[in-house]
């Protein structure tokens, strides 16, 4: 019932019905009943029949019980994947790696938003393609906890979304890899090479770029070890994308960053037409790149010329690019296409990560120290080593993580944390207050809790090895290592 | 007088009288003849003929007698202010603060931009809104020198102004506090969620983003200690900005950088509309962001939903943002609309800054040590101590600033300083020759003035501590703290 | 022959046929056969003719047997050139230099590009300009080789080339120097200030900026030495533009990057018109930047006020801009318009070159130890010393480069290479496979070849001067200095 109102009220904001899926809008009742029906008891109905009125979008509040088009559910957690390059990464996850799955939705459509949180920390979802408020339902969700938000996708783009617990968290947890794509397609506008070829793409390719540190420190910076193209870097090195010469190519571009800027570009292609976050008016021809900040969208249309071979694809920021995200497209008169290619992260098997965990180079994490597998640990994560003369080691706290993670210094020396994190607000994973609580070695040592700034200090006298953690942020991890006397 | 005959030169130019404050400009007289009256005794008449002749806006050229509709005054020096998060700032100040006041005008107003210098080294300024030469009149201003320039506002849009002093001093004096934003409203153009709403936007928003430094080392590399919104780290988590639902919002938005991009996003908003660099033709529907290099602006125009709650601003560059670019937009049906907040930095009373600087947990400065208060020296402050194996310490002299700022050293141990600044032309301020010369301690010294990539080395035999300077920016300084034998 | 069918097939495009170089393209013949006769004998004839049937511009593929409209040669080789401030650079050179030529054709032209490698190592291009496979022609060009690629420019615009040898080589080729400007005029549209003005513009400046590192890490994380437009750091200020009064400037603005973001501005103009890209349809008026990711490019047109004085020009990113980006664009009414300035790099007669290095202050290099002249040689080629404390050095391998590149240690040490690139597919300087091979010294060692995160260890026990190569990059040079007993 709610599915023939909408249509109405798409009609009456001048939009033309379409192939509607919902059935047809009974055109002879009043828009305003039928409003009456999707919207009933909601508050502030007359801004909302303002809104239905304009010759631009609605918002995309719907209240929450409506029965959506699409029910969509993102699992959120920390823990192990498998980067490529023999690299294990150990962060945030979004659907069990990074990213999580690619969204696609109509516009028009009532979208319900479902996000399940597996993990120990509070997770939370920020959703780009949706115009309302969603902090207030999805923005905290408690480990073991499920929460959901409807709306109506009524802009079309290429969105992110990312988790988003509130406060110092937001940051943080997209910094360290939970994210993921939501595509609303024009319901009644085509793409103008759609129009020009009057057919729809051979090759649909849904590509985000994003980024991995291995500590908060690098992550703060913009300094990431590893940069890929939908998750993996050089994934499409290993595997190229395959199309036929002369077949039309739409790509849904989303640069996650976190910190990047990325400048897209194919070796060899000129773009027919690019849109600006995707939305299909606000196009511009030709051009060599696109040029996204971090959360920044395209949607790119070309045709591959009347030639086979290689076309490269990276970000034209080289230093970065040279980290991983460089793919290929062949052109090849064999390829299967017609074909979509998704933005979702590489899915690994139990039995796959086993077997690329004993064969790592290393494991790195934003929040501990990373390890050495059959290579040497990444930067981060190597010892770093006092000599006698230094009686006072510091340790910043930035990026939900210590830096340097782990040091070794003669006994007697001071060890003084300062918190470098500067949301001091609220509390718990939601903050970026820290402290550091020995949990294993010698003897048990805590600091207080400490502000921006804030500093405390513990003398280590004993020798041995030290782990220590942030309580707020448990995951975050530390190691002091008391040289023999 | 000048006031109709720039009323008749606009009506000249094919665009709508409207309601001119100025009164209407009688349309029996020939527009050239009025020119001659508004334009007398300037050079290059016929090129100002030919410009008031175009459909596009004329430059911003007029004499400097004429009689402006609006006289701003900025005043510039150096100083402290407060930061938030118990951080003091010590560096280049606009008004007393960071950013400066904003100024306001109307597409075709004169405009009489006047600096006070009342600092201790050369000031000058840049305005972005002036389509003429502006350098030769406030382009170099001593200390206690007041110094003006007057232009026309032709073209709309949002913009930023700065010190700029010339030569290497420009870059200096943006990336350590002297700016601020200038918006010239289309006269008779107007935004386009204006027209759908037919009516003005009950909040309008200032919003500019900027960074602190604690160094020229990372001023140079883009590593900010502090990003913020309005001069401020979590101003508008501390104070949030509010509106009804249902609220027509125009955003002016600057990214003043002055390194970083930033891409503004508002959690659970998509644009309506958005302007590029606030030029209302310039207009795109739709978007989850816009992103903006420094110096970039745009106009952003959204409803808030018809739903309560917070709406997270921040920059989606999320490394950067986790330092202070977040706010909060608080959608509650009993907010004061409407209503305007301007980017002008902070203010604080004398009694308040005591205050703040009594209970401050650090005071940074980008060219001399700061200063732990209740918490820890920031980073770039902290001594850097050498051992008795190291015969040689290099300082190298970067962004007005010397890095590492305090040394430590055995007696006996030389220090070289390398001059790693790279405009080394002109003189003084102007230029990025530097020195290092002895103010106080056990012994004089003095380094010659260093070009680019030239050294001076001095040995430090006497136990004790030096302060030193740099005498051609005497605000830069050092510190060598030689142990006891 | 080929040049009146192309004609004829441009006409059935829809072009105008405008005052073509080539001739009328007699209207009589049909275009099919006419296609035949250029396309004779292609691969994929159908989506030839498709895409000539096209209303937007057909990709730029061409028989390789086409004969050309222009014919440019480019010489890429390694070397050592001249950057100003006393700075010789020794990194991969095109056309002798760094940029290389400024290309300029007309849309419609069919461009033979021919690359001539005078190197050691293997070279190549990729050609923005080109919508075709072009990889598979130029992609890969070994010492002494010459190879070329024929294409039509068909999308005008400003673009990039610059060398890709492919694999790792590419990010590495592009972020040590071999890059260049090449500009495809429109045809038969004119820029909007052209048709405004009615004329040619005054000024047409050609401006690239770029920037230089010291090495592979700095490289890597985006930190240039220096940054310039059109290869030398303050080339603008040592010698201004000169332009009248009211002269009509258009910039073609490239932005090499290769990392970093340029927001170009001009102080005291404000753009009449900017084009994305360089495409005519892709206008937006006014403005104060533009902003530019590596490899965008624009348009820029506006008309020099009618007031005498200096215009700076720069990037508003300011901290790099304090190490070159900045110029001046004098309007002095002498000045000798109307004129064209080429983004080529400075070019420098042997003479020159003698003595420029003669009295240089510092030679920096990417891949090896630079050295000191009259000045300090760059932080990233100063010996970094390990005191006797330190058993095991680590010396990371990125950006085809060794850091840190000179060290100096106690006999007995183990000096470990750990490979920090990623792409380590291929083999040679297409890949990031890397080694440690000494050269010269007491003793001989070799690591293995390493890929991503794997390691080679060392002990040097006996003292002196070990210089050391990558036996697959043989330019990428380390020494450890290893001190007496």
């Amino acid at each position: 019932m709610a599915r023939d109102v909408l249509a109405a009220v798409e009609n009456q904001r001048g939009l033309p019905l379409g192939q509607s899926a919902r059935g047809s809008g009974a055109p002879g009742t009043p828009a305003s009943a039928r409003l009456d029906d999707i919207f009933e008891g909601a508050d502030f109905i007359e801004i909302i029949r303002r809104d239905e009125g304009l010759s631009i979008p609605a918002t995309s509040f719907v209240p929450q019980d409506v029965e959506p088009d699409h029910h969509f559910t993102i699992t959120l957690d920390e823990g192990l994947t498998y980067l490529g390059q023999g690299v294990m990464y150990d962060g945030f996850l979004a659907d069990g790696g990074v990213p999580g799955q690619t969204l696609r939705v109509t516009e028009g459509d009532i979208v319900k938003f479902t996000v399940v949180n597996t993990g120990t920390v509070p997770h939370g979802a920020s959703i780009h393609a949706a115009y309302t408020q969603t902090s207030k339902y999805v923005g905290q969700i408690a480990p073991g906890e499920t929460k959901s938000v409807t709306f109506r996708a009524t802009v079309p783009g290429v969105y992110m979304w990312h988790c988003a617990p509130g406060g110092h968290a937001i940051p943080m947890h997209v910094l360290f890899g939970q994210y993921g794509m939501i595509v609303v397609e024009p319901k009644d506008k085509q793409y103008k090479l759609e129009q020009e070829l009057g057919r729809k793409p051979d090759l649909t390719l849904y590509l985000l770029q994003n980024e991995f540190y291995t500590s908060g420190r690098e992550a703060v910076d913009g300094h990431p070890a590893y940069t890929a193209f939908n998750g993996q870097p050089f994934r499409y090195i290993e595997n190229p994308i395959t199309a036929k010469p002369g077949d039309y190519v739409r790509i849904y571009y989303l640069n996650v960053g976190p910190n990047l800027v990325s400048t897209f570009h194919l070796v060899g292609i000129i773009w027919d037409y690019v849109y600006w976050q995707g939305h299909p008016d606000a196009w511009m021809p030709g051009g060599q790149t696109v040029t996204s900040g971090p959360s920044d969208s395209w949607v790119i249309e070309f045709r591959v010329p009347p030639d086979e071979g290689a076309y490269t694809m990276l970000s034209h920021s080289v230093g970065p690019t040279s980290r991983g995200a460089i793919g290929l497209l062949v052109a090849d008169r064999n390829a299967d296409t017609p074909k979509t290619v998704l933005a979702d992260g590489p899915q690994w098997t139990e039995e796959e990560m086993t077997e690329k965990a004993a064969n790592a180079t290393r494991t790195i994490s934003p929040f501990a120290p990373g390890t050495a597998g059959k290579g040497m640990a990444a930067a981060a994560d190597r010892v770093v080593s006092y000599g006698p003369e230094v009686k006072e080691v510091v340790v910043e706290i930035i990026g939900n993580s210590y830096h340097p993670k782990v040091i070794e210094i003669e006994p007697g020396t001071t060890v003084t944390w300062v918190n470098e994190d500067v949301f001091t607000y609220l509390a718990g994973e939601f903050s970026g207050v820290h402290n550091a609580v020995g949990m294993r070695g010698p003897k048990r040592f805590a600091t207080p809790l400490l502000g921006h700034g804030e500093t405390g200090s513990v003398v280590f006298d004993e020798s041995g090895e030290y782990d220590y953690i942030c309580t707020p942020h448990p995951y975050m991890k530390g190691r002091i290592i008391v040289r023999e006397r």
